[in-house]
């Protein structure tokens, strides 16, 4: 990787770029052919100047409908760093975290947010390359009843908002089992229910097979006041069925709490999620940590090179993308930050009326091809030249 | 859209950002660390210069391993316009595009190509916005035996070349059906075999639903002398289970041959055939054509736009993406191109056992679901918070 280190990649387009070139590279890569920026509240900006966060807004709009009104929802994504070193007590470093992400979620009320959504394992450092299970597995609790819940339902609560988080969870019942767990939390304040991450990584830094097991939850959709919403967790980003299967049961938006890092998986990061939300004519909104974190244990990243302490910065860039192929711009690749992005749901049935995807799928014919590959004496369709 | 233009999105980022930037924009958007451009023969470019094609060499590398060798093929992707005017002979404007076709060719062969492809539909105009069949359907042609098969057999065997190339066939035993196939003609000069387009679309200027059906070939793989190569046609490029099942057949190189138009999906362009080399550790090849193509009857896109003679330029932009989310650059949005591309399939393998998405993809899951799905009682998974 290049020493020099690149704030934003969007920064960087409108820095240098003139005016008529920047408007076509921008309908190019992004599909905005206009301003899309959404003015925020005074506000929500002074809670992010106060407590040095970054804030950006967006907005995607639909056609007017005759019979059916706009249906607006206001989204928020948070992405951070850790707040204490990853040696610091347990409780200190979640109370850390929490502190700085009440403030996050304050302003994102105030910015009118009407669902917000952390990112992955989002009261932790991701200690998952250490390898080891202590003390990490502390930092597991109840999806239901554990101390996060309870303060984010208080939260959702007072600020009449459905909260999403990502965490290591406790299930108790199962016999103290832990999984990579996405919470959801009515703006009543209720618990509504949780998501299973379906697909567990074995790749570089990200042993998190040893902590784990794939997901037993299905595809569940939340049918929430705000639209209907569900969570693909981070390493689902890279298989396209388990995005689909949301877009089956119906999801408007498909929330991507993720932790990950440039060297790795940064060249993917804006192809993938946008790749299912054109895919599926919803919503996405990928969301990543930021900071580099060390460990005390050194470990080694499975390429042969040597062990080290950190395992280099997540890159943040947060985004949403939209069914139609357009795209907001990244957060900051190295600071915290909250991206509010107002959507309008119509867009997703104005879409499949316009493309015709989910039309044109061809369900059964897949059905029948995936059950004949996952047989064992599957047999490839293969035309030899001879 | 904008009345300004850009030729190449490439060539306005190396233009105007400065070196450091411009390597970490290159970085993030197409996953690319250092130079990868090949240098191409003389003979190649002179042949390029005198019949004013746009000619491009980029390489995607592999790691050396202990037990393999390296496996380098190279590929050529070629994107055209059309040669006369739509009202011309049926004979003629296949002739013009097969003399200007043939010269690109050529210039493959001189560039070392092993595999080349064309674009979709590539003997005839891309009609099927009229919706009529008259003069249009004469362009259909046998797959096997039909006059565009014999020629490119030929050329074929005096380069050593596979070719791959995309036709509306005449499907004679069938009742004289029409389909959009493409064909395998083997480096021996021998037709291998065909494949049907799958997913055809009813969207805007693309009323191909009209002339032909969803393709009844499944996703068949050509095992050749190069590589096992699979085509996935057009609008098959939006569905990433047809993308997945060239994957499970073994498929290593995924051509794409296309014919689509800015204002409809240029800002999906670069997103989904990368996905699709990312999500099932294979090359794959998107090819646009170029040009605008008149037509003597009006026609009206399903917009509620006024009836037109022309549907916008189609923006070529034809480039090769790599199991690892790499890229190479794109050919010119508006000038006939051959980019040909230097790949190790070791490449596939080594991505696989990197990032393991094969491992975890859970087939059965989706198996079951998708069978679920197709049923007509299907109740979605949805938790209502209530």
């Amino acid at each position: 990787m290049s020493a020099f280190e690149l704030q934003s990649l969007d920064e960087c387009l409108d820095k240098y770029l003139p005016p008529e070139e920047l408007k076509e590279v921008k309908r190019i890569l992004y599909g905005v052919e206009q301003d899309n920026s959404l003015e925020l509240p005074a506000g929500a900006k002074a809670i992010a100047e106060e407590h040095d966060f970054e804030i950006k807004g967006y907005r995607f709009t639909a056609r007017p409908e005759q019979l059916r009104k706009p249906r607006l929802v206001r989204v928020g994504a948070i992405q951070n760093s850790i707040a204490l070193p990853t040696t610091a007590p347990i409780e200190q470093q979640r109370e850390g975290i929490w502190n700085k992400v009440k403030n996050m979620i304050r302003a994102a009320a105030e910015a009118g947010c009407n669902i917000v959504c952390t990112q992955e394992a989002w009261t932790m450092p991701f200690a998952f390359c250490t390898r080891e299970k202590y003390p990490w597995c502390e930092f597991a609790e109840e999806a239901e009843t554990g101390p996060t819940t309870k303060m984010l339902a208080e939260l959702a609560k007072a600020y009449n908002m459905v909260i999403i988080h990502s965490i290591l969870e406790r299930d108790v019942p199962h016999g103290d089992t832990i999984w990579n767990t996405a919470v959801v939390i009515s703006n009543s304040g209720r618990y509504v229910g949780k998501h299973r991450k379906n697909h567990i990584p074995r790749v570089g830094d990200f042993n998190e097979s040893t902590y784990y097991m794939e997901g037993n939850t299905g595809h569940p959709v939340f049918e929430t006041e705000f639209g209907k919403i569900a969570i693909n967790i981070c390493y689902g980003r890279h298989h396209p069925q388990n995005w689909m299967m949301f877009g089956l049961n119906g999801a408007e938006i498909v929330f991507n709490p993720s932790a990950t890092i440039g060297r790795l998986s940064e060249p993917l990061w804006g192809v993938e999620a946008r790749n299912a939300a054109i895919a599926n004519s919803y919503f996405t909104v990928p969301i990543n940590r930021v900071g580099t974190e060390q460990f005390a244990n050194e470990f080694s990243s499975g390429d042969g090179s040597k062990a080290h302490h950190d395992f280099g910065p997540f890159y943040g860039s947060t985004y949403v993308a939209a069914p139609d192929g357009s795209r907001t711009p990244s957060l900051s690749r190295c600071k915290d930050g909250l991206l509010v992005t107002e959507l309008d749901l119509n867009l997703c049935r104005q879409v499949k009326d316009f493309w015709g995807f989910r039309m044109t799928q061809r369900l059964p014919l897949y059905a029948e091809s995936l059950q004949k590959a996952s047989s064992l004496d599957f047999k490839p369709q293969v035309i030899k030249d001879n």
